[in-house]
């Protein structure tokens, strides 16, 4: 898979794709991922990329013509199965969203900054919009490393074990049920003794009920 | 407001905290963020911090005693408001909770990574769980970066423009109307006239239908 983010912070987005498991994808040779600095497609001496709203109001909005410029060139490059704009009125992300772009080839995503893009991008280029949930953010930059990562641990290869990435919350509409690890008494407080057992099918029935019995506590919307 | 962030991977938190407005609140003095590496805090020569999961099954768990030191040392030293988990099990994260603990004064922030901690430390330390949304990632890291994002943004003079924020999508349960910038007129695709009339008043009224038209389209949920 490849991923072209565009953005006016790449600086930004550093760190999120040199550490753990997004680094060892790319090392792998399993995703790339490229980023591009708007201000380099900008306009004028000023390398201006935003400007002042029509209609008056706070906040500045991306310019149509870097952004063009940027998905234009790509798009000479290679085909692209999707160009992406991250945005809070966007489709709100879940899972299966993230299963299903993470089977794509190629993508771009357009992170967007300050009120957002012109609306003609949105119009012209974009051809799904991305919410990762109902709150704002600076930009699109920290939205696009979240999704990048949901969807990177998805392909195969990536995770060791497999069945690390099937057991996940979400994956069977269930929140995952609780975990322990060592040491079984801490202090007193002890993990439950089933999962000491070595009784793995009653473990598995534990864990199932657990689910289901968290689930229906703290999300039943996801039962439905 | 002071946010310290318990994680096993600081340095993938490095640049979203190093860039933009997150920096100039922490430049600014309106933030005070201080990351915590949980394997300072770990036990054994081996710097261990996580462990296999109690009756089997794929994915490493992180261990409480690490956690407890870590949250115990800085408990020991000022009083916190919250010690919140990141979980994608928690309470769904929206612009209600951000601007409610965007008003609280020190709050403490847990990444999970891997499978998630040890049941026993959800029990004993956290006092809120929040999930930035239906999806699984790598780790807590990302969703804590969101989270500070969208906690630090709405704190008084972060944002140079306080109208700014006001007028953000989800402020006021509408999604934002679009924004439009130079060029008017860009490969013959114009702005709507409207932006270009300096009628004030219309132009209000043309963004208040907007914003509903396209919430009633988008997200009608917002609206009930």
């Amino acid at each position: 898979m490849r991923i072209d983010i565009i953005t006016v912070l790449p600086e930004l987005l550093k760190s999120p794709f040199e550490a753990s498991i997004l680094k060892r994808a790319i090392d792998k040779k399993l995703v790339e991922i490229h980023l591009h600095n708007l201000r380099d497609y900008s306009i004028g001496n000023y390398k201006q990329v935003d400007d002042y709203q029509f209609g008056g109001g706070a906040g500045m909005v991306l310019m149509i013509e870097p952004i063009d410029k940027c998905i234009s060139k790509l798009k000479a490059q290679r085909e692209y199965d999707e160009v992406i704009y991250m945005t809070p009125d966007g489709e709100t992300l879940n899972q299966g969203i993230s299963n299903e772009i993470s089977l794509k080839k190629n993508i771009i995503i357009l992170c967007g900054h300050y009120k957002g893009v012109d609306q003609r991008v949105r119009d012209l280029f974009i051809t799904k919009e991305i919410s990762i949930g109902d709150y704002v953010l600076s930009g699109g930059e920290l939205a696009a490393a979240v999704f990048c990562d949901s969807l990177i641990r998805l392909l195969p290869g990536v995770l060791n074990d497999e069945t690390s990435a099937l057991t996940d919350t979400f994956q069977d509409n269930l929140l995952a049920p609780p975990v322990y690890t060592r040491p079984s008494n801490y202090k007193g407080i002890k993990v439950p003794e089933i999962l000491l057992s070595g009784n793995f099918p009653s473990i598995e029935k534990w864990r199932e009920d657990k689910a289901l019995e968290r689930t229906t506590k703290k999300r039943p919307d996801l039962l439905n």
